[in-house]
């Protein structure tokens, strides 16, 4: 075959008058009076290729024969255009190549959608053609983005002294956390590994090896209802590092998000990151992973209206419930029908109902202005600044709801009066989260986090009287909107990890039931260490501008768990069963795979 | 906690005077008449501390107590040592560090063994207790090796366009290669994924998808009985590339392993690679994956011998055998019993005898030098070159036990006689390996690589006479008797594939119900393309100057494919099994891990 000496997107019109030779896909052909023009097209772009009678001899009449997706080597001379006939759409659109001799690698069938970007086809079909579905250019600069951002984050954890260790895919089953996905055990029949929800233990364990900066860019795998967001298998950069404080652990990530960031999409992220507790983030976005591009904060209304003759508002409160409110400025003009939309959107998360206050002609409106007294409604209105023109929302109900409803309001309303903008990257840590939960069925509490995540130290005397006030040295890193890393300190005393288990109800005997090893190799002088991880596929989802993680994988699976490409998965012969000591249990007939 | 301000091993005499703060490991304590001596160790290496009454205070009352792997936190100022007792065996030798403050961070049970180089001790335990394992400096230094190797193939690969792609670990079981490991879905009650054997199918879809150049440091799964040098999942560096000749190729891959010995051992590997046909391989050296460090060729004898009085040698050849020999040079002294204790190493590789004769006192002696005439004896010593004071060790038998036979017996006596130099690396490209092998049982040929390997050009023709003789353009990097790499062209015209699906004989029918997605996706305009994949694990094995893979590795698996650290595979819940739609099917009891 004939070898390029070019690739087609890089020509210019410095090469006319050379001879060089290109291999690449037919994008399209046209015949212009027996003048045939194809756009050959490879990684780097499109070249046009000319074929004449005149002085392509019998080239021409192979490329009359070639159809879309066709792959070619063609050899030619390289021409600048007539200026009539530039192309300003294309870097290569001042020059063509004249060929003069043509081989046809390969022949396609017509492909089942165009290859070119912004087609509109239903993704099922770019699934099952994922291979032509990649050679789109918007799939292929999403994966050299995505391999660029995985160098820049080696090459920044190399230069600062994180060691990359691969940590094993095959392993043990362990009780807490996600769904795992099993594997049958040939050699040992009837047991079991399980594939890593993450690196966490061995990345502690690699720590207690005094290995003192990892990191490891890891496949992991949870067998959970899959969400838009969720995949089966997914990637995070894996970071654990010892002898540094959290403060100097969060410096070494906000530098290299800021590289991140500068290198690939060109976009200068202003350091130090905001910290904001997860009280904080709670009280005032209704969330634990705030978009902070714009304010619409929510506001505790709790102490005005405690003795409210609003007496759902009341009665809510008496119960241990909140009241709180969002002032959606400039949304007092919306008509009744249109705030009415809102509350099946908060009834999504837990609304029973959605009370609600307009300020306009200078009045407090609403059904339930009249419960209120005067000196409430003025009071209302000053706490949330309310002004001409403004509505005010309100959420009554146990603190956890107020705060999902709220804060889905606000990043809707957010989003529907423009205050967002795209271009705008706005990082925060969001500290301090509780260490412990209660867990009303178990009724014990259980680790938000890990069991293994550091109280801080002032909390620690908590343990004694009151653990579910504990606070963690627990972190996530969050990015308009989004959880794009979290990590924790880790205990590494042994008083306290014995606290810790007592308040999770375990004696230690029964911890080493479920952690041995770990707290085996914990007893052999334990570093302090803590580190984090970064979701990359949702990172690199952020970077490129996409809402839907399958568009950063180059062949990720459906909703349900599927790939539509090499269909998996899929049944297996009996023998491999055989060979493995398992048996097929099937309850239902195997659904049909979407 | 008082964090480090330096790390142990970075401390010089210029940092004499200052005051400094180290994290570390208690590697050893000794008490002199009341003085306290402790090397403190970290990643970067060790350094004295001293605690004395005089200037250490509470401290040194602390420090009594420590013991081997506690972790410390100490501050002191750094002194010059008095030279009488400088150590020469420590870069921090010349320098001591007076403490004044201790921290001990956490305590440790005495470890189950020194943490030190070379200690001997049976590697289950070091398995078991491998975070205490990793705490060894050659453990440690491995890691990072292996880590600068990842990235030094990183660097390269993308500063010469290739695009770090992740494939998928959860995907479909294929019908040919090894073993493979199995996922049951919980979501497709009766279906399973499989875990890759390699990325070979997705690496050829990238290149179907227009990616040109793909690369990725994948891990792979393959459920085999388990050699000294095999683990069930291993790590290799996987490359594809689209509009490359062989040779383009091998240039690019010949440079990155220079690249790589030349940055992590600072060896110098000339080029270019020698290049042996997987013919002469075999011919010369009984190996497809030559030593070639040394001589020692096999000869062949055949010729001289068909008609040789010597009837077992003419009766193997005239049945289609072979007779080859290898002159041990200067092994001609060597008594009846050494020679004699050869014979069961050939029989492990299928000897059923091992003649020989040996040049001693300007005589041929042996058993069967009364079975040659006069001139082959003179022959056969001419042929192989025999002087006085060599053996020559005769194989006759098919040509497959004289190549592993003689091939052994070159390496075993290469070594004896220290023919081998272990400072130098020889690589060499083995080529044209054959396309097809005949499988006897099945009575049909196989594919020797896989199904998708390309045929040399001129050999696309035997495909209708000898399709036993054609060469396929696949190819091995040998280094030193290892193969450490290998690989092929793949076929990307439809009538050669269609060819090569007759020869193995299979209807394209039958090939497309086994490679369906893989066929359908070359029907859309495949571009010429193969790659290669480095055995990764191998070659850091190699760099190390180690002979088991199990030391490049953070976690490995036993030969019983078992983690004896964290203990899996293990038994899971019924409630799992139940959920995954399977049972287990024991036929005996689980046997004892080793």
């Amino acid at each position: 075959m004939m070898l390029r000496t070019h690739e087609c997107g890089t020509l210019t019109k410095a090469h006319v008058g050379e001879t060089v030779t290109l291999n690449g896909w037919v994008q399209r052909r046209r015949d212009l009076g027996g003048v045939l023009f194809i756009d050959l097209r490879d990684r780097s772009g499109i070249m046009q290729i000319v074929f004449n009678p005149e002085f392509s001899g019998e080239a021409h009449a192979i490329a009359d024969k070639v159809r879309s997706e066709y792959v070619l080597a063609v050899k030619g001379t390289v021409i600048e255009r007539s200026p009539d006939t530039y192309n300003p759409n294309l870097p290569t659109g001042e020059i063509e190549m004249r060929v003069t001799d043509i081989e046809v690698l390969s022949s396609a069938k017509t492909p089942p959608f165009f290859i070119e970007d912004g087609i509109d086809i239903d993704e099922s079909i770019r699934l099952k053609y994922r291979y032509l579905d990649l050679r789109r250019p918007e799939m292929q600069q999403t994966l050299m983005l995505r391999s660029k951002a995985a160098k820049i984050f080696r090459d920044y954890l190399d230069e600062h002294g994180f060691i990359d260790v691969e940590t094993p895919i095959l392993t043990k089953s362990t009780p807490e956390g996600a769904r795992d996905y099993l594997v049958p055990s040939r050699v040992h029949p009837g047991e079991f590994f399980a594939l890593p929800q993450s690196p966490q233990i061995f990345k502690q364990l690699l720590m207690v090896g005094g290995i003192e900066r990892y990191y490891q860019i890891a496949r992991c795998f949870r067998d959970e209802d899959l969400r838009a967001d969720r995949q089966p298998e997914f990637t995070q950069v894996d970071i654990e590092t010892s002898f540094l404080s959290q403060e100097q652990l969060h410096e070494l990530m906000e530098e290299l998000m800021v590289r991140l960031f500068k290198e690939t999409i060109g976009v200068d992220i202003p350091r130090p990151f905001q910290k904001l507790t997860y009280k904080d983030a709670i009280d005032k976005y209704g969330s634990d992973k705030p978009d902070l591009r714009f304010g619409l904060e929510l506001v505790e209304l709790s102490d005005l209206l405690a003795n409210s003759g609003v007496k759902v508002f009341a009665n809510v409160i008496a119960n241990g419930g909140q009241v709180k409110a969002l002032n959606a400025k400039g949304c007092g003009t919306w008509s009744r029908k249109e705030i009415d939309d809102l509350l099946p959107f908060a009834a999504r998360y837990g609304a029973k109902g959605l009370a609600w206050i307009q300020v306009k002609e200078g009045e407090m409106r609403g059904p339930i202005v009249k419960f209120f007294t005067e000196e409430e409604l003025q009071a209302v209105k000053d706490r949330v600044g309310a002004e001409e023109g403004d509505l005010i929302l309100f959420s009554a109900d146990k603190p956890k709801v107020v705060a999902d409803v709220l804060g889905n309001l606000r990043l809707k309303i957010g989003r529907e009066l423009g205050l967002i903008d795209d271009s705008v990257y706005k990082f925060a840590w969001v500290v301090d989260f509780p260490l412990l939960g209660y867990d009303e069925e178990a009724k014990r509490y259980v680790a938000e986090h890990h069991p293994f995540t550091r109280p801080r130290e002032e909390d620690v005397a908590l343990f004694d009287t009151d653990p579910g006030k504990i606070r963690a040295q627990a972190y996530d890193l969050v990015l308009n909107g989004y959880e794009v890393g979290g990590g924790s300190m880790r205990i590494y005393q042994r008083e306290v990890q014995e606290k810790m288990f007592k308040a999770l109800g375990f004696t230690m005997e029964e911890a080493h039931e479920q952690f041995g090893f770990l707290l085996n190799a914990f007893e052999y002088g334990t570093p302090p260490h803590g580190g984090m991880a970064f979701g990359f596929d949702r990172l690199i989802m952020l970077l490129a501008g996409r809402t839907n993680l399958r568009e950063t994988i180059a062949f990720p699976k459906t909703q349900s768990a599927s790939d539509l490409m090499v269909d998996a998965p899929s049944e297996v012969s009996a023998k491999q069963l055989e060979e493995l000591s398992v048996r097929v249990a099937v309850q239902k007939p195997a659904e049909p795979k979407s």
